[in-house]
């Protein structure tokens, strides 16, 4: 039995919603259970009488932004208390939806980086225009720098959750930077092509730049997390921005308004393409736990997807793949 | 009479387009002539008869990746005579459609920083979800590192750049990050923030995060070089990969193609709001010379919206606002 530890509190949408997905997630699967971490009477109320779900109440809700000795002074919060059951083996995954800054700076000092990581990344798979084809990119903000030598790591990392969680057989990786020619980009980017392009086991590529990164031909995707961040960010904002003209373009006028009627179908499938909640949230990658962060935003199927990725992470043993490759070198 | 110099060499789709636009803006503007430099015979043959068109014959084109030594050493080419001839005030702005890189170095060395400005900055205006309401980003990608000053001193430039091309009153400023509170971003963007507040003729607003930059109530953005490359190529990349999804979504069957006859009138309006040749291309801001780089795929709207940057550039005396500014630092 697969245990996995939930942050209940701190998402936009509340408990309930996670709860829904949890539920929905049991039934699903019967070889996983939920220690779940929040307002303990919400919860015990909501969850009475069903069979692999324990509550733990907590006093408290890591805020958007906390320091990290804030953090640490903040026991009782869910965050705190849902880290910790990774920690001590009660739980083999945690997920939350709650503070992305908490819960990075808490899952690093709580759990550690596996030895020889320098530096734990933020690992999103994207969508991408190709139907069913995602891509990896990390680090996407868990750090304001990086050293060449840290994102060379997380191709070594970045493949392995490919393949595991993806699916991909023999994924190929490639370096964000400014221009593909070898040599473009900032020092560290530079440095991280060398040191990838040395280790023929990482099917090393060369650089991309961020205006093809999502064209289905690319799978993993490692960056200093600054400006992976900016690219996740940049991207999110041209989709959600044309999204919103897309709707303008078929409210406009009655005739339009046919239209859609007319084209909706091809549109809806755009729309599922498009929809990142499929890959539930970002995976924080190099720590001594499977730590998965939700959006903050997540409906139940996004959450019940975040979920997904925990599990899958458990099963493949993800955590000791990476220790090994790491213990290895 | 308003001399602008041409790079006619090194863009996609050949002299005879740029060409085109050169006429038609001719015919729109009395108080503008060209100085064309290219292959001379075509050139000559296209331009012949036609008032306020001069001809330079150069033998070589600028390729896209070029070392600045290199660039020195051809000086028969299009673009190096099209720079030389602002060096020599003999055109009062250039125009190429040529490699980027080129044209930056070729640029920086040839007509070298205005006195106080540190580092010259690629300067792109992008078009909002806001009809008609631009944003103004730099350093796009001229710079790999920028200091917080530099940064700083970009805040400055792109004000008097979209007060004075884009009719801005009292633009506010920016600087992009990966957070909107003080104290988040690198040591540059927070050492940007500092000295920007400090500074109340900015009308200085904050941080921005990548996904906001676009929602029509920015004006002016700035950012180290590297950063402003990843979010242009980004916001570039997924426009396209969502104008491909669109496109096939219409596409896909009959009905889908009924459905766009309907409704193209909404998709053309938001086609229009998001055409970036309708702003011309970027301009290296802090340079002794009004410098515009036409993107390299420029049709004939783009090209003649670039040579009226360049136009209203002069116009506007933006070098001399420059200098001024800096002088009186």
């Amino acid at each position: 039995m697969k245990k996995i530890a939930i942050d209940m509190m701190g998402s936009d949408n509340g408990p309930l919603v996670l709860l829904d997905a949890c539920k929905s997630y049991l039934k699903d699967h019967e070889d996983v259970s939920f220690l779940l971490f929040g307002d303990e009477k919400i919860l015990k109320e909501a969850t009475s009488g069903i069979d692999r779900i324990e509550v733990r109440g907590t006093e408290s809700i890591i805020p958007m932004e906390i320091k990290p000795l804030d953090f640490l002074r903040s026991k009782d919060s869910s965050m705190y208390q849902a880290l910790a059951a990774v920690k001590s083996k009660e739980a083999d995954a945690v997920v939350s939806a709650g503070s992305t800054g908490g819960f990075l700076t808490g899952a690093t000092i709580l759990l550690r980086n596996i030895p020889g990581v320098l530096r734990a990344g933020l690992c999103s798979p994207f969508p991408t225009k190709v139907k069913g084809k995602g891509t990896v990119i990390l680090d996407v903000g868990a750090n304001n720098y990086n050293t060449a030598e840290e994102v060379y790591q997380y191709a070594i990392m970045g493949r392995i959750y490919a393949k595991s969680v993806l699916g991909m057989e023999d994924p190929g990786t490639w370096v964000l930077s400014n221009g593909t020619e070898e040599g473009k980009g900032t020092d560290e980017v530079v440095g991280a092509y060398k040191l990838m392009k040395e280790n023929a086991s990482l099917n090393f590529k060369g650089n991309v730049e961020a205006r093809n990164v999502l064209d289905g031909t690319h799978d993993v995707v490692v960056t200093p997390g600054y400006a992976g961040n900016i690219f996740l960010k940049s991207s999110e904002g041209m989709a959600s921005m044309m999204n919103e003209m897309i709707k303008a373009s078929f409210k406009r006028n009655l005739l339009t308004k046919i239209g859609y009627l007319f084209s909706s179908k091809g549109f809806k499938e755009m729309k599922t393409i498009m929809d990142y909640r499929r890959f539930g949230g970002a995976i924080l990658l190099g720590i001594n736990g499977v730590v998965v962060k939700a959006h903050g935003n997540s409906n139940e199927y996004a959450f019940y997807n975040a979920i997904s990725v925990a599990d899958t992470m458990i099963e493949k043993n993800i955590i000791d793949q990476i220790q090994q490759e790491f213990n290895h070198d």
